[in-house]
């Protein structure tokens, strides 16, 4: 008797792991973590501008943004922008809002020529004289913006080639900006290494990252949506980065030539409970819900012991710190959708507002990302549907010169 | 012989159609195009203060955000803030940035007592006291929050009973502050009126919206995700409003007691190109796509006729105004996605970025939530599911004051 098969079959968790290991070789990122940031620091140190500015568009500003946005209430007193669009009105509403001569920009492109950050550093350029002094550059060491760069003699750090814009927060693609901020990038790599360093010995990340890729996997099809919910607005960041990961990894043919599709969705609580809970709750189940929580935010601020005239009946949240009472919703939406029982849900609690833990969150979505695109045997790094467009673009816009 | 059924069917437009009339009889929103704005008008023109302030969670503030986000750089030189979560660091930040000694506060709550928005007045009200000179409240006529605003003698404006919170953007709840805006908001009613009469009269469109509601409901289990895809930074304000009315409408269980879902997704380009776009274009096909894009920003910005050196191989993009690289991104994205035939895809065109144009957008939308809603015979306007959630949370809360 002989047995041949073709189809696609979902591995052990063993051979998942070893092939995680492995890809280690060839994929940058597990690796970003040990990278030595004294370089970085020297730079950050020496910034004097008021305004720093991000030019660069999906994985060169996402990751940043995320971390920006969840710590920006412990940066130092400078701005820090994001230039990416170029819808012209927004644009221009957010160039008003830097003073282009107490500026750094930081122009960040992989490849080196991303048509929205190379446009958009074009239009500075006719505003602002860009020079070494005020202009830094993060791209590939072979980059046509790494030619235009060494040009004018601007500083330049690199993005390895073995690591994708979606995977590149952790490079100087984040560090960079956020140290100049004023975040402390070392703690941001500590929680990273603590997440790797437990998944790769196979201690408590491995089981849960595990436990959660094979049970998305084995679900896909009745569970094609994985819902975020954070409880907190200062995620709001993560979420745009983690649907970028997730959505830009995952969705992918596999070796067997089937479109995978996991879909991802970021909800903010208590906002959302106002609305895309109802949909959770009585629409169809296809969706898995993930919770994250904050356990201590730091602040004591309290629902001051004022009663209302007329809405007496809500005395019962006075005293009560905003801390508590938004944990206390996202218990009680928890504790809503457990109720149903066939809706999946897990809870992340992350401890505290701070560079090290936001970094284990991210990382340990990676992480979680990249073993998903194990389990469904696709490459989880590129991104060839997006290459039909790209040509289009062009084809449409030379046209235009003629 | 004799023939009985129990299953759910799909009715003709026909039906649909008188259905819908008949709804204008009980459920209010198609009625407020025709609304008074005169004593909305009076009011805005005496606003004295600097900032105006929304404190309202959910349909309380997501449609007011959509306008305000489009139309932004039209408004006066007031700032307009929404307290909505009540993450203690997200609102002491956005506290921190509003003068309270030169602030209106606009409370508005249609039940009177969304726990959110009680929290933060209260808040609001131990830093600064609020009487008739900077505070007015939107509710319904006999809420306790209408009782607080007799007492102190603030001015009110009020939702109708019949209008639910998500489809409340055009009554007092968003043309009030849209007005001390400084938009026009008669124009805003006039692109309803321009979309209701159209349908109404099954004119242009009344053919639109049933065939898009009856594609949508055919296939609602290939279909499962309805993506919008806004090429303009504009429409990110839009895209949350939709995700809100869209989620919480049409997530219901109909009449058989089926668990419907068509879950919304908002996008925006050319940002979310660098992101979600793989997944749709090799993913698995359980998405609908809708763009929308802006035909004249009436913003002539251009990508100046600088070179680069070594990026020169760009200068095709030299002398094209930022608002025609948009649109042409966005063309390269529609024609990528149509070649693959099996990725169900509309474009909607606004002509220009005013008040009538996105309200015909919204307008529309409205309309075409509401067909949806009947051609699967659920209550569009009703939220069932999040009740259970908010006894949890009264628990947890009361508990906690023993």
């Amino acid at each position: 008797m002989q047995y041949k098969k073709n189809f696609y079959q979902i591995k052990s968790n063993d051979e998942i792991f070893s092939k995680i290991e492995k890809e280690k070789e060839y994929i940058g990122y597990y690796n970003l973590i040990y990278q030595d940031t004294s370089e970085i620091k020297e730079f950050a140190k020496g910034v004097k501008q008021k305004h720093v500015v991000v030019l660069g568009i999906g994985g060169s500003s996402l990751g940043t943004y995320a971390i920006h946005k969840f710590l920006q209430h412990k940066e130092n007193s400078k701005k820090l922008h994001f230039l990416e669009s170029t819808d012209p009105i927004d644009m221009y509403y957010k160039i008003s809002k830097i003073d282009l001569n107490d500026a750094l920009f930081i122009v960040i492109s992989k490849s080196g020529t991303t048509i929205e950050t190379i446009s958009i550093l074009k239009y500075i350029s006719s505003k602002v004289l860009l020079d070494s002094k005020n202009c830094v550059v993060i791209t590939e060491d072979d980059s046509k913006l790494n030619d235009f760069a060494i040009h004018h003699d601007m500083k330049r750090f690199f993005i390895p080639k073995d690591v994708g814009g979606r995977f590149s927060v952790f490079s100087a693609v984040g560090l960079l900006p956020l140290c100049i901020m004023g975040l402390d990038v070392d703690e941001i790599l500590s929680g990273c290494k603590e997440v790797s360093e437990s998944y790769f010995s196979k201690n408590g990340y491995y089981e849960e990252i595990m436990q959660k890729a094979r049970f998305m996997v084995e679900n896909k099809h009745r569970f094609n949506i994985n819902v975020i919910f954070s409880y907190s607005s200062l995620l709001e960041g993560f979420n745009k980065w983690y649907i970028q990961l997730w959505g830009e990894s995952l969705g992918k043919k596999n070796i067997n030539g089937t479109k995978q599709a996991l879909t991802p969705i970021g909800l903010l609580g208590p906002i959302d409970q106002h609305s895309f809970l109802q949909l959770i709750i009585d629409g169809k189940r296809d969706k898995t819900v993930t919770f994250i929580k904050i356990e201590d935010f730091e602040n004591d601020v309290k629902i001051p012991d004022v009663s209302l005239v007329g809405i007496e009946e809500l005395d019962y949240v006075n005293n009560i710190p905003f801390k508590e009472l938004i944990n206390k919703q996202a218990d009680a939406t928890i504790e809503s959708i457990e109720s149903f029982r066939d809706i999946p849900c897990d809870v992340i609690t992350i401890y505290k507002v701070d560079e090290y833990n936001l970094a284990k969150l991210m990382f340990s979505y990676q992480l979680l990302t990249s073993v998903v695109g194990k389990f469904v045997q696709i490459n989880t790094y590129d991104q060839p549907g997006v290459e039909a467009g790209k040509i289009i673009l062009k084809e449409k816009l030379q046209g235009d010169g003629e």
